[in-house]
């Protein structure tokens, strides 16, 4: 039985925000995955082949200035997986969808890029297997594990966790969104530590640089978003919580963290895919975790995605259920060619809390395992749609 | 205090090999680093700013058949970094040395692949932050973190840690290459699952077919390969041992696992740095992991790199020197602009073995931890001479 | 002295108008020149040494059809050059600037390329030599010829030069745009053949298949169009002219030239700078020519432009300005290093109307070609403004 | 009737050598073409359509130096075009065929560029038109015109055409090659300006700077060069020949024209197919030329290829078989969608010597055109089998 997480002295997690260049990476692949899920169903009615999870950031080159500065090298973008491209005589325009669902997607993510002039979108998609194809198509067929892989998920979040996700959430969904504090990019990354009852959270943010006037604009901004979050901890832990913005500014100097479009992808920081947040939107070294890129892998047989995000989807369940729970953790351990509704193992772990009987509950469990197996197709369906996070 | 590794009811372990397209990334991506400082120590007495960790994969087409078939899409492979170019009026010839690099790496470890036609190799690099350079050369000097990040490490390894890791290195090194087994492919990937006291541990091996002749053969190799893994096995456990050979074969349709050049990057399997094995060789998610990309990192400042060779390397140390352990973990924690040997966190884990006392082994825990960290330009220099794996 | 043009027995004249591939590249080549030409202008004070003329098109895959088709592959752009990115402390965003004048440019050139799907666009521009951005620079100062090169010039249009260079105008700028009979493709192109006193003139024009709701609407387009031009080359001959619109249609097999953009672009047809028309828009086998890409080419000192350019103007205004003359030709030569307002040669050969003495002519001729060569800054300033056609 | 070319004033001829970026470009795309061929004929009995004339190299960055320079950053070479890539069921490796068989051309043609550092070859080979492959197969068939396009060639050559192309060959093939002055580089260009009774010879040849100890060499080579020059004019004309070497050099400012590898696309030239000489292997602006691009194109039935050669053989033929000839002109026009055997145009024009009665030549110059055009499929073999030049 592992220590409950709360328990333990050290607790270290983080989250790269969506403006991240891995994460840009990690969404690209992930919207045009979607895309494709769509495409494939409305013009063949089954989902096809497809991974789209090799997106390559390679950063450009810009000169930030208070007022508005400007991108001098673009960034590099390029697309790279495998799709099916044709089904029987229908024709997939894989390639022409991919640029326009990657243009739409950095459009709505980080909009301060100009899209005319601060990126060069490439892509590069080889064919997918059309063995693969004709398997997917029948009707209530469970597909093959298309690999030896495995996937994990744990439930609840910890205190810390719930801090560092939703201090990224709210920076942007709130705070820059509907509190209209503009000058808030995109670029965020939220690195928590708790040692012992004591967090600190370090938070790197890079200021849109247009938004920002001058020096002393900077400084108020940064003020507003450290009380923002200082107030925001408070919903999650009564624990004391320290807050760092952009320690590594040297007012001095006029170095501090200024972008021209809210992202480092302009400047200096490359970015790939599955290289950042697990698909519960974390990086979680207490805790275990599948190294599977999920982003940007099709929802009908890549194990390690349908895993990852089912695991966390049955570890959710049964801490929501079940009641004395300290920690839930699922793994799920596919074999390659066997269906995926019948892993290998599946083994559910739980941390109990004091007194609570932990027999009671295996059942329970067992049931709520058995139910998601006994549906793999929901999984697909929830990522076709968009319900389902990946990063 | 967590349960020892050998004690946990399930374990998984997972290696991929130096020929899978994710550790063909690695692999190239950390021999452009090393070549990039050596030409800067050669050319400018101390190593300058790059990070090379960026390499992209995009997968060829091949038609492979017994006895010899043909590539007939070739592998891209994109080199994507920052390299410091010039330093002062010395030109640094970084990506004509990263390409001189890379074929040399791919010539020595892929060697059924055709570097005249069988890869595409493009690279961008960008230019490394002049600023630092500057930095890099003081003498005596301790570098600042470039981020808030954290590395781990643990030791020593569990048995099936050792299982799964010299599976492959023997694979390649002493069934391949010594006893002249030229049909084994370098992309093998090794998955061990523990579920008490039953290992199965899966291998998937993609066979060269120009040293197959038919199906017949192809046969005879995996029962080599199956009979001289059984054997090595009894090295490193007592424990019941299933080892299964590239399940996913169909003898009947003609369907196995037959290459041209030994690594499925020739058809539909993409790779990128940093989604494969931890700098321990390892994938192995009942342990602490780090997400950061190891390899191709600067070995002088890059925070993520160092930690977690050093938190490895403190770990082993730790777990040879001290008698009674059974598990050590090792999580380094950097913040943001502070000298890299004044880590934020260094905390130390150790699980004893019943009837040894934790306390007497503190004080020389924190005696090896401090030795290394008093000394972070060793893992510079291990690193720059090779002698440090990075995956 | 050679036979006027209009006596030759057999004339041959081409042209590719603006949506043919190697159009493309010119004008993207030169848009993106002008662009740079003003921020240097702009941001120094001075055109900087760049050369913008290797743009290479790579043909997309598209499926037309009647009503609205799709592309499936996208075109890819390659931007080539050289150009100057920094000037003292001044740096210039060319990269960034080329992308957004190149989607500027196909915008408002081709305008039914969706340039969200339909284009890759990428770009590689190498730096300039620094040590000629220094020259440039100097106030009153002629530049040196970068090379031994020439340019050839010739006027006026015969009337078969004049046929096919406003057939293809007039088709866009009149009974597409004015006369809004859209389905007109910007991929034209026009092969002009006078034998003694008969003119065949072969048009090759792209449908847009949105515009063309069947094959009952393609032939009425077609018929349009052959009526318009039959009535449009009155104007410039009393000659017999045969006009053949799409000759290789096949109605019965519904092989048409239909298009989804407008041009060839979209499927099979690859375009590069300078193998198109020559700086008078016209391809003229009849006449003397230089194979110097003029499109994208600095205008400062890059000879070949320049001097094409330059006779061009001077033949025009000699066959303006002087009575009885057939033909002229102006051809002036470069020495590389020597200043360009110094050719080595500048040859004008007048053919003259029976009776008329070209003695008389020689001095005029000779005045307009050294005000001309004096003022070579003019071509400059003309090119900068986009007031000189390259192709 | 035109001018003899002698005994026209000024007379211009140009040729760009083997290592001209440009010549580099066209001599890839044929190389390609010829593999291709050699490749369709082995597998599939015929030659499949296929166009690989769109090579584009984008200059790298270079670092002379007496005794040996370093190539910094490496010439970025983009082989385009289109190819049949199946037959039935038969797969043909374009790709890595192409990329195969223009390593080994640069290393033949440009022997001191280093391949495994020197160059990124990347390259793009659309799909041909499969209904085209099914025409091509057909045996006794006349393949149709794929446009309306022209060729002309013309014979003899001039004096000053004869020395220029052969300065150029004579420098590489006999003077470096056999007599060993391994210090000329390929990247070899020649200008020739005959004014009346004068020619004069411009040379600019790129050194190659490890066979180039100092300057004091440098100059000795440039000397054994002009002095080998001067020679060998001596064979093509009686007229008075002024041979300068490197005219841009600076010796006080040690600028001069040393390369690494020989050619001028290591630093700041780029390159594209169709843009040098013309299939003859000269630029000729006072002889009718055609624009099309030669390199690359398919023999079977790209109408420029074919009627540009097919021209030039046929001028070369009438000259060596008929007496008193001046010039001979040879013009063959296509129509789209006819026999390659059937031109719309075939024109023979033939200046003859004074006292030479034309019309006697008529009949037998026509003969020699009938000839040719029956046997269109002799150009298509010459080529395949590389027994003719295209640049």
């Amino acid at each position: 039985m592992e220590t409950p997480i709360e328990k333990q002295q050290i607790e270290l997690v983080e989250r790269k925000g969506i403006g991240h260049p891995d994460s840009i990476a990690d969404g690209l692949a992930e919207a045009v995955s979607r895309a494709f899920c769509k495409e494939y169903i409305d013009k063949c009615g089954v989902i096809l082949h497809h991974n789209t999870d090799e997106t390559q950031i390679a950063a450009g080159h810009s000169i930030p200035k208070f007022g508005g500065g400007q991108v001098i090298h673009p960034i590099y973008i390029l697309l790279v997986g495998r799709a099916t491209k044709s089904f029987g005589d229908i024709d997939i325009a894989t390639d022409t969808l991919a640029l326009k669902t990657a243009r739409s997607y950095l459009k709505n993510t980080i909009p301060n890029i100009d899209l005319d002039s601060d990126i060069i979108l490439d892509c590069k998609f080889g064919r997918g297997s059309s063995d693969l194809s004709d398997v997917f198509g029948r009707e209530g067929y469970v597909p093959m594990a298309n690999d030896t892989s495995f996937g994990v998920g744990h439930a609840p979040f910890s205190e810390l966790e719930n801090i560092v996700y939703n201090t990224e959430r709210s920076l942007i969904e709130d705070l820059k969104k509907k509190k209209g504090l503009n000058a808030i990019g995109e670029d965020i990354k939220v690195m928590g530590l708790r040692n012992g009852e004591d967090i600190s959270l370090t938070i790197c943010c890079g200021m849109v640089d247009k938004y920002v006037d001058d020096m002393g604009a900077y400084i108020n901004y940064k003020e507003q978003l450290e009380d923002y979050v200082k107030d925001l901890v408070t919903k999650y832990t009564t624990r004391n919580v320290n807050v760092h913005v952009n320690t590594a500014d040297n007012i001095e100097k006029e170095s501090v963290f200024l972008t021209v479009t809210g992202t480092s992808a302009e400047m200096g920081d490359d970015g790939s895919v599955g290289r950042g947040n697990r698909c519960n939107g974390l990086i979680t070294p207490n805790r275990p975790m599948s190294m599977e890129a999920t982003s940007g892998k099709n929802p009908i047989n890549h194990i390690g995605k349908i895993y990852n995000l089912m695991s966390t989807q049955i570890a959710r369940k049964i801490a929501t259920d079940l009641d004395g729970i300290d920690d839930v953790y699922v793994k799920l351990l596919s074999q390659i060619g066997q269906p995926i509704d019948k892993p290998l193992v599946a083994s559910v772990q739980i941390s109990v809390k004091d007194g609570v009987k932990f027999d009671s509950m295996r059942k329970e469990a067992e049931g709520i395992t058995d139910e998601w197996l006994a549906n793999t197709k929901k999984i697909t369906d929830m990522v076709a749609k968009g319900e389902l996070e990946t990063f």
